[in-house]
């Protein structure tokens, strides 16, 4: 959905009240490129969102919305806030989460998807939570992730890093080395892909975006001296997506795939495994790298960090990340 | 051993010659850094060092030598070469190694070896092989690192990546991914943070190095929902380091680790697996990094790179890791 001036109202999910989250949100929806873009409005906590300004030492105000229907009548410089939780100070200490900050960041997060899934906001973004809290809380999830998946009941999804230099999208997310192996099959790599290149055309315009696809093992196993998964799961999965039209290559050796990657040989790169992909992202892209859910029903983008509680409470986190990720949410509502 | 000047005596052997060895060997022994730091003499064969002097359109001569004690005969300026194979031209083909090729790529090493053993040489370092016609001639190892260990009896060594901005040292090499767990055990990961911190003392002259240690799973296993082994393994390991006065933290999450240790943050990184090590490491130095032994009771270095086919035969592939891997081994020799 968006507004007479074509501006896609976006949901901003606060976060861990505990970490960095309301201050991020607080300094990005500050800049103007915030406003150009899109109609923000947070799904949190007044308490929370008061103390980040406070913090921050903005001069923003904060306007309490009781249905998301109301943004639109929220002056330009005004935030409007969605208030699910009003959580006590006890449930407000930095770096010290509860289960009641737990329940309400878990539950942030199923109102802003509920929003998209009916049409009322166009895209969501979200800031960072502890999923220990949200474990605590009863509710079990390695990542928003696949929280989301959950809430749009969608299986076929893939969580992709991108920034300026580098883009990459990974098979697996959130799974123990251990278990890496097992999980990268035919029909995972070409899933991935496929998801891949459609959301490289959505995030970048490239109507046929160049996709790298790493190798499982190191030097593609050496011709199965180390691992013959190269050549029988990921390399057909890479040929069945040729065939399909898509621009891919690989399978290529993880250590100079990211070397040429990062000197912007490819639009996107295709990583098995979390650290393999995360790595060289986070080396070019530290705190400016938008997290985006592709695959889903909905537009979700967010933030690359955590709740980064050794800054919460200082203003000093960096809103790059919150910045570019409501801006990717915007930019994919127009495409 | 070194001459009246106390320039340390280096055997370099010419790896595959159907691949780069030989030319980046030719230019780099151009270079008057080499001629400043050491007395080098190749191991390989004549024809294909001829060769590469042509190709490479340098002036260099060549002065064929029968034993190690005539090194310090040549003329500054002279090429000394033991000649271990006479190879024709059709095991010479630039991108077509042969069971021939491989065979004397593989007793250019064994030779280099014996060398450093007898106290012939005080160091030796090493052009690219093909690990695959090495295996075809009957030699099966997953790489140098592993044959050198072979040679020298030693079951301790580790494999080291060294550039300016970042080493990077490996619990597990070539492994497949699959496998990689179950090899990262509590002595394999204190024995790399040991030899680790006894080899960047030798490197860098520091004499308390600063250490990070990757984490195996991502972001540590986020409190055991995807793994235990850093709970369980790694940082046991880092304790018992730290225990015995080693300067070493972690697990660290590799994404974030990484990221710091390239801003100085830390004197050596050692990381679980190949990939996860490396693909950062080449971001930073993908053509100038060393590749270092650490563990062996010999000096060994080695370019960073493999045979570089494409390249093979056009004079162009640079020569910086070769020149780094020299000037390496002779500051370890003087330390």
């Amino acid at each position: 959905m968006s507004d007479h001036s074509g501006k896609p109202i976006i949901a901003i999910t606060m976060g861990d009240p505990c970490g960095v989250g309301p201050e991020i949100i607080v300094k990005a929806l500050g800049s103007s490129l915030v406003k150009q873009c899109c109609i923000p409005f947070v799904i949190g906590d007044l308490a929370a969102m008061e103390r980040a300004v406070t913090v921050c030492n903005l001069s923003l105000s904060l306007q309490v919305i009781t249905s998301v229907k109301q943004v639109r009548a929220v002056p330009s410089g005004t935030v409007a806030l969605l208030e699910l939780s009003t959580l006590g100070t006890n449930d407000m200490i930095y770096g010290k989460p509860t289960d009641a900050s737990g329940d309400a960041a878990y539950r942030y997060i199923c109102t802003a998807a509920g929003f998209c899934l009916d049409g009322s906001a166009a895209a969501m973004v979200t800031a960072p939570i502890s999923k220990e809290a949200l474990n605590r809380a009863g509710h079990i999830y390695p990542g928003h992730t696949e929280l989301l998946a959950e809430l749009c009941g969608s299986e076929d999804y893939v969580m992709m890093l991108a920034g300026d230099r580098l883009r990459v999208s990974l098979v697996t997310i959130h799974t123990a080395l251990r278990d890496v192996s097992e999980k990268v099959t035919f029909e995972q790599v070409l899933k991935t892909i496929r998801i891949t290149e459609a959301g490289l055309r959505r995030i970048t315009g490239i109507s046929r975006p160049k996709i790298a696809v790493a190798a499982l093992n190191p030097h593609c196993g050496e011709g199965g001296m180390f691992g013959n998964q190269d050549q029988l799961i990921v390399e057909p999965a890479v040929e069945a997506a040729s065939l399909e039209g898509i621009d891919a290559v690989g399978p290529l050796s993880a250590d100079t795939l990211f070397y040429f990657a990062q000197q912007g040989q490819y639009d996107g790169v295709v990583a098995m495994y979390h650290d393999q992909g995360l790595v060289p992202l986070k080396m070019l892209h530290f705190d400016d790298a938008v997290n985006v859910t592709l695959g889903l029903p909905i537009i979700r983008t967010s933030v690359d960090h955590g709740t980064a509680y050794n800054l919460a409470g200082t203003g000093k986190a960096s809103e790059n990340s919150m910045l570019a990720a409501i801006r990717m949410a915007a930019s994919m509502c127009r495409k």
